[in-house]
This record gives C-alpha cells, sequence and structure tokens, in this order.
C-alpha cells in the first residue's frame, strides 16, 4: 500500500468514524487514532486535514478535533432513494404538455389549452383584484366548500342548489379529488379514446387503472362502456361530452340517454369533465349532462381558467346525493380554503353586468379563428381535413396521411417555430393512427395561417 | 283492488314505461295503454294526468303524450351511492375542527390553528395584492413547481437552492402531496403521538395506515421509531419537530440526529412539516431538520398561510434528490399552477422590508399572550400546569384531572361561549389520558384570561 493510498483509506475509516457520531463529538486523540487504525501519526494528522477541508471535522487548537456540523456534501448519495421510490407512478411524458407554459413570443401557439391573453378577462379580473384585495378581512379563511356567494353563482349557471356545488382550485384539482374519492386504487377507471392526458395523470395519481373506450362521431360509445363496465368492475367513467378535448366530438341527445342509463344499470358515476362549458361558438353550448340523471350519477366539473385566465385556478363540482359528502370530507383533507380573496375575485366577475358581454366576445373570436384555421387546412392540407368541425371548444383534431409520424412532425413544426400537440399523448394504448392536434384559441387568424402553412411544408417534407 | 290503487298501480307501471324510453319519446295512444295494462280508458286517462303533473310526461293536445325532459325528481334515489361508495375513508369527525371557520366574534377563540386577525400581515397583503392586481399579464400560468423568484425567496430563508423548493397551495396540500406521492395504497406511515389531525385524514385519503409512535419530552422516540419501521416496514415519518402541535415539545438536538441516523438505516423518508417555523418567541426557532440529512432524508414543508393569513395558501415542499422530480411530477398532475397573483403577493410580502419587523411583531406578541394564559392557568387551575411550556407555535397541551372528560369539557365550555380543542382528537388510537389543547394566537391576553377562568369552572363542576 503506497503512502497517498494508506492516507485515502484511513480518509474512509475517519469519515466512517466522524459519522457514526453526533456534531460536537470529540473525536480521539491523534495517538490513539493512530493506534487503532495502525498507522503512523504524520498520517493521521494528514487524514485529519483532508477531513477537516472536507467539513467532516473541525479541529480546534488546543482542545481537538470534533465531529463537525453536517453540511450538504459535494457529492451526495441520494442512490438510496431510487430504490424507496421504485418505478414511477405518474407518466412523465404526459405530464411535461400539461405543465408548460405559454412559450416564447417567438412561437406560433398552435397547441394550447388556454386563451391567448387578448382573449382573456384581463380588465375585469384586474378590477376585481384591485378591490379583492381593499376589502377587510380579505385573507381571512374561507368555508371549504366554497365561499355561498360563489357557490350560488355556480349553481345558478347550471340550474342547481348551491349545496350542490363544492369550490375547487380549478378543474384539474376537481379530476383528481374526484377520482381519488371514488375509486379504490388498483379500481379501473374508464376514459374516452383518445382522451384528456391531464385525467390519465390524475388518474395515475391515484393509483386507478385507465381503461380506454373508443369514442365514435356522436360521442363514448355505450355498447362498448356497457360491455366495459361489466368485464372490469369498473363503476367510475371520465368523459368530455361537450367540444372533447381532443377530438372537439359533442355528444349526441340520444347518446348522453344512454350513457346514463348504462351508468344506472351498473351503479356507476359518470364524471363529466365540462371544462368548455363556456367556450360554445355557435350559440349553442350543450347542457351539462348533469341535469339528465335524477339520481345523482352525473358529477360535473367546470373552472373559470378557461373562459377568464389561466391563473383563476377556480373550478367547482357539481354532484347530488351522499356521494357530496364524501367529496367535501376529501377537499377538507386536501386543504383548508381556496384563497378567499380568489373566490371573490371569481364572484365579482361572473356577477359582473359585463360577464356575458366577455363570454359572447370569446365565443365570436373563437369562431372566426376555427374558420380561419378550417379555411387554411382546406388550403394548404386539403388531404387532412378534420373529421369533425367542432362548434366550441379549443382544439381540431387532425389525422396524419399515411405512413406520417406524429412525433416527427410535431418536432420538426417546433423547429420551425410552431407548436403543435402530438396525437400520442391522447391515447393511453395503441394509436389507431396519427394525429396532431391544433388549437385555434392561443393565436390570432393570421398566426394560424401562418402555422398550418408551416404543418402543411413539414407534412410534405417528411411524408 | 279499488279503483284509486288501480291507478296506483297503473301509474307505476307508465312510469317505468316512460323511465325507459328517452324524453321525446313518443307513449302508446290511450287506447293501446288500456288494453296492454288491462285498464279501462278512464283509468289510463287518470294515470297520465298524474304523470303529466309529476312531470314524466308530457300530453299535447292533438299530437299524443310523451316521456317528459328529465326533471330533478322531488324524491330522488341516492341509496345506489351509498353501496357503491362503501365505508369512508376519512374520518369525518377529525376533519370537522380543520374545515372550522373562525367562529362569531361572540366566542373566545382559545382553539385556532391561526393568528387572530390583528396579528395577521393585513396592511402587507392589501397593498401587494393591489399592486399584484394591476400587474401586466397578472393571470398568466405560472410554472407547475412555482415562480422562480418565490422559489429563490423560500430557499433563501432555508439556506437550501431554489432548485428544492416546491411551491404548493398551503401545508396541508404539501403534507396530502407529499404521503400520497412518498408511499402505496396500504402502506404504514408513522405519526408521532399526539399529532396533527390534519396529517392523519391526509393519510387517510391516501389510503395509508396511519401508526401512532409516542413522544418524549425530547420529541419522536427514535428507539420506538426504529421498531416501528423494522417490523411494519413503514418508510415514511410524519413529524413536527419544532413547537408540535398540540403538545409544543421541541424536538432535542440529540434526539434529531438519532431520528436522521434512524431514517438513513432504513432508507426512509422523515416529513418535517415545519408549520411554526415563523412562529418562535424566544428569539431562537430551531433550524429545520432539512439540512441535517445530507443524502436526501428530510423532506420539509414550510407555510405562509400562518404567518400571514389563514387565505394565503402558499406552501414550499423542500426536498433534496430523485423525490424532487417524483414530487414536482405530482404536482403537475394535481393542478396546472398556484395562481400566479398569489404567488407575486407571497414574493413582495416576504421581499419587504416591513416583513422582517411583521414577524417580529408576531413573536413579541405570541409571547405575551402565551405568558398570559400560563399566568392565568396557574391562578386559576394550577392543577393543570402544562407538561411544555413552548418556545413558540399558538398551542399549550393540557392534562385534565383525573375522571374528567375532554369531549365534555369542550362541550360545556362551548355552551359557555368559549372554544377550546378536544384532545382526543390529537390520537389515532387509544388516548392516554384526557387533554385539552388551548391556543394563545387567536384570542387577546384578556380574552386568555377570561377564557381559562370559564375553563376552571368549567373543569371544576364537571369533576
Amino acid at each position: 500500500m503506497t503512502k497517498s493510498s494508506k492516507v485515502a483509506s484511513l480518509i474512509e475509516e475517519l469519515t466512517r468514524l466522524a459519522e457514526s457520531g453526533r456534531p460536537g463529538d470529540r473525536l480521539p486523540t491523534t495517538r490513539e487514532l493512530a493506534t487503532r487504525f495502525h498507522a503512523s501519526p504524520v498520517t493521521v494528522s494528514r487524514a485529519l486535514s483532508e477531513l477537516a477541508a472536507l467539513r467532516i471535522v473541525r479541529t480546534e487548537v488546543g482542545s481537538g478535533t470534533f465531529v463537525a456540523p453536517r453540511q450538504r456534501p459535494l457529492d451526495p448519495d441520494y442512490s438510496w432513494q431510487v430504490v424507496r421510490l421504485g418505478t414511477a407512478g405518474i407518466d412523465a411524458r404526459r405530464v411535461e404538455p400539461l405543465a408548460a407554459t405559454r412559450g416564447g413570443a417567438d412561437l406560433l401557439q398552435l397547441s394550447w389549452g388556454f386563451l391567448s391573453p387578448d382573449l382573456q378577462a384581463g380588465d375585469l379580473l384586474t378590477r376585481a383584484g384591485v378591490r379583492a384585495a381593499r376589502r377587510p378581512h380579505a385573507w381571512e379563511i374561507a368555508p371549504p366548500e366554497g365561499t355561498p356567494e360563489l357557490r350560488r353563482l355556480f349553481a345558478a349557471s347550471m340550474g342547481a342548489d348551491a349545496d350542490d356545488v363544492l369550490v375547487v382550485p380549478g378543474s384539474q384539482s376537481g379530476i383528481g379529488l374526484v377520482l381519488r374519492t371514488l375509486a379504490e386504487p388498483g379500481d379501473v377507471v374508464v376514459v374516452e379514446s383518445p382522451t384528456y392526458p391531464g385525467a390519465v395523470v390524475a388518474a395515475q395519481s391515484a393509483r386507478l387503472r385507465p381503461l380506454s373506450v373508443p369514442v365514435d362521431g356522436e360521442g363514448l360509445r355505450a355498447d362498448l362502456l356497457d360491455r366495459a363496465l361489466d368485464e372490469t368492475g369498473a363503476r367510475l367513467v371520465y368523459l368530455q361530452p361537450a367540444f372533447a378535448n381532443p377530438t372537439g366530438i359533442t355528444t349526441s341527445p340520444a347518446r348522453r340517454a344512454e350513457l346514463v342509463r348504462v351508468a344506472q344499470r351498473y351503479g356507476a358515476f359518470l364524471v363529466e369533465d365540462d371544462w368548455a362549458c363556456d367556450l360554445g361558438i355557435d350559440g349553442s353550448t350543450p347542457r351539462a349532462l348533469f341535469g339528465e340523471s335524477a339520481d345523482g350519477h352525473v358529477i360535473t366539473i367546470r373552472s373559470l381558467s378557461k373562459i377568464a385566465a389561466p391563473s383563476m385556478r377556480i373550478g367547482a363540482i357539481f354532484s347530488r346525493g351522499p356521494v357530496t359528502h364524501r367529496l367535501r370530507a376529501a377537499r377538507a383533507a386536501d386543504d383548508a380554503c381556496v384563497p378567499a380573496p380568489l373566490q371573490a375575485i371569481a364572484s365579482e366577475v361572473l356577477a359582473s353586468n359585463d360577464w356575458g358581454r366577455h363570454v359572447r366576445a370569446v365565443s365570436g373570436a373563437l369562431g372566426r379563428r376555427r374558420d380561419a384555421l378550417l379555411a387554411a387546412l382546406s388550403e394548404h392540407l386539403p388531404g387532412m381535413a378534420p373529421a369533425v368541425r367542432p362548434a366550441g371548444g379549443l382544439h381540431l383534431w387532425l389525422r396524419l396521411p399515411p405512413g406520417v409520424r406524429s412525433a416527427v412532425v410535431v418536432d420538426a413544426a417546433r423547429h420551425r417555430g410552431v407548436l403543435v400537440g402530438d396525437g400520442a399523448h391522447y391515447f393511453t394504448d395503441e394509436a389507431p393512427g396519427e394525429h396532431v392536434r391544433v388549437s385555434f384559441g392561443a393565436a390570432t387568424e393570421a398566426e394560424l395561417e401562418a402555422g398550418v402553412r408551416v404543418l402543411a411544408d413539414v407534412v410534405g417534407t417528411v411524408r
């Protein structure tokens, strides 16, 4: 053993010794250490100097050497965590796009689940925000189920009772709460195929197993839903009956009644994500499924973040029957309350005279943008006309030509400054084809036109 | 069968018939129905009138009778939900006090987990709130892990890196996130006995099994923790090392080192709820346990809702190693972001020149209130002096005299206008004695004195 490797091995021994003690413990003298580790006092001194430099020990002249206060080591060992954590339950690839912020101003945003800033309720929120900040007791606690005023306003929008409303911090949080509360870990939850990736990760977070049931032009297929509930024992169905993300499909009246009947037959809950309730274009947003089940089979989730602004994290869960109490208890276990000032702002905005005007303005703008996008597609990508011309929402769902991979298109478009959504993220299993999702809520008509030109170019190139 | 019971049974038959159809379906003619159900046309007409009154069918003169649009029935049948929901996982009795708002002005508030309004950071929040509301792009989305500014500020308060910080909507939400992410349903999570009920319901919500490990005057007993981890396989430990709620105990330096060593031995996480980090009274809030594990065994949760105001639902999770990514993904699955305006307000308040003054003012007031409470107890209830004189936090933990039940005391005190906490809520298993928790953060010195007088009276009466 060379001298330096002797020092190295002594450093190792002494580190173990120090780490087995408590900060402030005194180490044996140099002489004692030399005897104990069969080393010369010089070697011990050199090792201790090294340890002092590493801040593992602290030497005080005249009184000895002590175990140093614990410091963050230069090279901490987190490997134990890898074992402890095991396999991730939540699919990070699916979370990433959810967690994305809007992207730089140099990018054309044709993949975004919110409205562009010019369509958001900016002025209304500013005015209400200033007033809420000045309220006395603005920051007191609010009831865990929401303020009476906001619950009344949500209830009125649905034709429900205020007691049916649970205020939650946004619809994503509402989806998670409902899935977590109404199914047990390991249970199957039915989702549409394709479906919103946020619902899939919420299900994963609750340790549920998402089961895809295909949609057709009228919505979720009731015959296959029946079979899925029968064969898997699933009793929870997540769906978007109006302007579904990503397909744009609105469930037909006949299909709605069928789905409710299937839920009744199996004693199942339909979890209606009514995310686009304020984003109808052609004047006719379908009524929520909520009203169609007398006996509480439908639980509906709505949100203000789409129609007002992304940071207006206020949503509502509508439910009837004992499930209401179950959800309320789970919400109280999650958090004391949704911040009172945020609820005050939401209430003021919803009750304001300008609110209706805002909603109509958004509807008009979305219609123009959707039509501009459809026109651009029909001009530049005539082979990729969407199967559905959505009457609301934010997205078109486009099937790529045979042989063209969505990941390649998305990547190539991003390199050319255009963001579009990869259809693969909307399937939990094998995708029955390659798709992109193109959003028309976050880009101007001119930007949509420019974006489609690039997309057409990219599709032509990678084909 | 009498005529009216004939009508009644026909009503039942026709209701089933209508409900098996879709809204808008035409019913057979009166004559056809009479034949089918062996009734006279008059009986059928009377039954249909009743059904029309119940809005189950709708009769249009000249065109027939139709299945009516579904209405909420007067007496909906939610009984299927009882079967579907099964036994509640979350203990509603424990949730109730968590979800309680402050209570009327006529009540003496000696049971409350927040500061009284006069001690909250009202002016600071108002000023920052107005400014945040006026910011351009105030309501844009924020990164799911929190704004860079707020993460930096939290990191600085801990001596950590901004990358170690995940912003969450309050500490209750942070506890839930950590427990849900780092343990699997059915796993055991160790909690102190007694412990904060919010942690117990968060564990229940995550389908974990809380296991109590007793504390002594130095904190959680490390020898028993070792045994618990060994015997149950638990790898998650929830604890409050500083000014624990409800006991007021601060973990001793020696015990802190021991607990970290036990966590290392088993590859376990210590989840440090540092709820009272800003509520030190005697100038010396202990450093967070976070810094004492080099290898990421400690995950710390802090919050602004205690020191700022209850509706300031902003907290931070501090962690190191791969667990940081795991928590971030789980947070993104929960919600798009903590509202940007709320983060802007929190950042401004934390960075303001007046913040330090606010924290010191709270510390001084808490000290005076604690001492007033201790003095009142020593005068009026000398037999119930607390075992611990807490150096911070909001609560005293008092053991009741033999034979006196906490539920009886709490109830009798409430009837006389004084709210105190029932010690039974702080145990997950058999309570080793009867206790009340008396809070000194939400009442003035005079109110504390008056409250203790009533408490003394009540204890004397029910004994």
